[in-house]
């Protein structure tokens, strides 16, 4: 039985542990599993590998798509019928899609073709998103360690405004991805736990008021000098429209978002007198497994063992997803949903995890579990030895 | 006798392991050491902390300035008979200043100034800097750890680049901090040495050409579909104008540059009709203790120390250096210079480091041993555990 996996979208620093996962876990049931290059982009154009002699090991800590990632979307009849030649010629049984919201909506539209057509295929989606906004599964593999990264990096920054605030710079602010929850922006705060963090999150889910903002920033400074701010990419106005819109979509038909952390460090400069620096990691929070989380990494392989084992059981059409036993101790067991309750939905923050600029002990409670434990990283020159495959 | 200690100017994220060699060489010696708050702007204050009974092992860990750092520069008059003063009411003996290029102007003002008051006062500087600009040392404590902040970073945001180009994000710009001086983003290139790092680099040292510098980023494209690039913030014309000049400023006479990220990824997006991603780690390169060398983590102790023996041996009105004796192994030796050939001075990278936008073995055989060894850092609740004063 020929098994095909690929990944899709944004990537992570753990995706490459899923794609370990699922293939170690073919192994060992038999399975022969072919790698499609750059998502079904490659697939489309028969760009496979054959993973049988493949040593895996480098995907347990090689961040970002081994096997590069697509933006595509399977809209489009022509490509359909393309795709499943193309299975049919390679004799593809299995197919698993490595995602996040667009591309379990390209798995879940496969599965409902190939039962169209009466094709053989079992499809499972694997989770992947460090914008964590996927619906029905607890979290998502990559959330884990791009929170533990934006957290570690915002108690890092703070310190270091909060050693320059007295003649210099009085407020920073660090503009983090996110463009529809503020899951990974909720993360800045989590440093408090350890004594400092963000003193003022946006989050996408509460609407933007620049004055009642420049207050929140106005009582930080008169409190202590200084003010740190995170800022999700995707905060809006009352009316729906993005502080940072840059005027234009992308493939997926999602409006282009960028610079909002000068926008609001502009608003603070011009309207409040303050300095301001502006950091915009971009994708060092998505890539950075030299700040990953162990349980996320461990999480994101289990995730890809668990869609071939549910794939052999015949549990197809559906998605891996992680349901929470509780938070102390952390438990979590693995389960799977339908993909098309996936596609396309998103998840917000639940209204009890924030207020109106910080979090709350039930974000801690959600969050902290999750960003546990520093992963193995081999290092060889003072630097990861990550390994590139030649593609 | 009473020593007094103080860091100013941009701090780094080893800055605090000085201050950790600085006090506990002192009690060593039966030096009463005092910390001023934030610099010479809180001694003016006479913001004093009695380190006697500090426990300093948090400063072996815990990045940027924990006794507060500070921007002024002792060019007044009154600031420095106000000095004088306090050094007087206090009985200060010993003055240990732990900063760059400015913070060394300041400590040879004042101790130029206590020899022309025939005030017994010795002046040893501890060097410091991000952007390891300064004369006559191999190197400064903080450039090896932002070094290997830089080069994992740039080798982790190319290998996510390198996922998405097929048919998304082709050029990657870091935004990397050095004003004058090309060593903190040559350091983006480092990651070759396991395969993966910036195509293009563009030093201040390299005068700015549009024209060849879109020719590069065509190239990369035209032979792998994808290019990063690093971006030194303080990359100049060829007449000298800033590409990111932002038309001020700041107290220390320096022109304030901004976002010359986005310049360049402009640039690429209009004229090659690429799409880009811009990422400015500002903060983040320079306090990422997490990511931190440990050779680097050594060597700014060993400084701290070294400042503390040679003002005890009479050795003052200098700054502590570090003299390369040999690369492979790597070797130093601790000496010290006049702080007056150190104040207001720039070391630029020296030819053979570069060529127009790449770096050269030699560059490579001087920076790897700086990155060399990830040094302890204790970890709580999935975070590092940084410790904070009550300033």
């Amino acid at each position: 039985m020929k098994a095909l996996y690929a990944q899709s979208g944004g990537v992570t620093s753990v995706i490459n542990a899923s794609a370990y996962g699922v293939i170690d876990e073919a192994r060992k049931n038999g399975l022969e599993m072919m790698v499609g290059i750059n998502g079904v982009t490659g697939i489309l154009k028969e760009k496979f590998l054959d993973t049988t002699d493949l040593d895996i090991e480098f995907l347990k800590y090689t961040p970002a798509g081994a096997f590069g990632s697509c933006r595509k979307k399977m809209k489009n009849d022509a490509d359909i019928e393309k795709l499943f030649n193309i299975f049919q010629k390679n004799e593809i049984s299995y197919f698993f899609y490595n995602g996040g919201n667009d591309s379990m909506d390209t798995a879940w539209r496969v599965q409902a073709e190939a039962q169209r057509r009466g094709y053989e295929l079992k499809v499972v989606g694997v989770p992947k998103t460090i914008d964590n906004d996927l619906p029905h599964t607890d979290h998502c593999p990559g959330y884990g360690s791009a929170a533990k990264y934006i957290a570690t990096s915002m108690m890092e920054a703070s310190l270091d405004l909060r050693s320059m605030w007295v003649d210099s710079t009085q407020v920073f602010v660090m503009e983090i991805m996110g463009r529809n929850a503020g899951w990974l922006a909720a993360s800045a705060g989590l440093g408090w736990i350890n004594g400092i963090g963000a003193d003022v999150i946006l989050l996408p889910e509460v609407p933007f008021n620049k004055d009642k903002f420049l207050a929140a920033v106005g009582d930080a400074i008169a409190k202590k000098g200084h003010c740190s701010i995170a800022v999700a990419e995707g905060i809006k106005y009352p009316d729906g429209f993005f502080v940072a819109d840059m005027g234009f979509t992308d493939s997926f038909g999602n409006r282009q978002l960028g610079g909002v952390g000068f926008t609001i460090a502009g608003m603070v400069r011009s309207e409040l007198g303050l300095k301001t620096h502006v950091s915009i990691p971009d994708y060092l929070q998505r890539s950075g497994r030299h700040m990953a989380s162990a349980v996320d990494v461990e999480e994101a392989e289990m995730c890809g063992r668990m869609a071939v084992r549910y794939a052999l059981e015949d549990n197809c059409g559906v998605m891996v997803t992680m349901e929470r036993v509780s938070d102390n101790p952390y438990q979590i067991k693995y389960s799977s949903i339908p993909l098309n309750l996936v596609a396309d939905a998103t998840k917000m923050l639940p209204r009890d995890f924030y207020n109106e600029y910080t979090i709350t002990e039930k974000f801690f409670d959600y969050a902290l579990p999750l960003i546990q434990g520093e992963p193995e990283l081999p290092y060889k020159n003072g630097l990861p030895s990550y390994k590139l495959l030649d593609l």
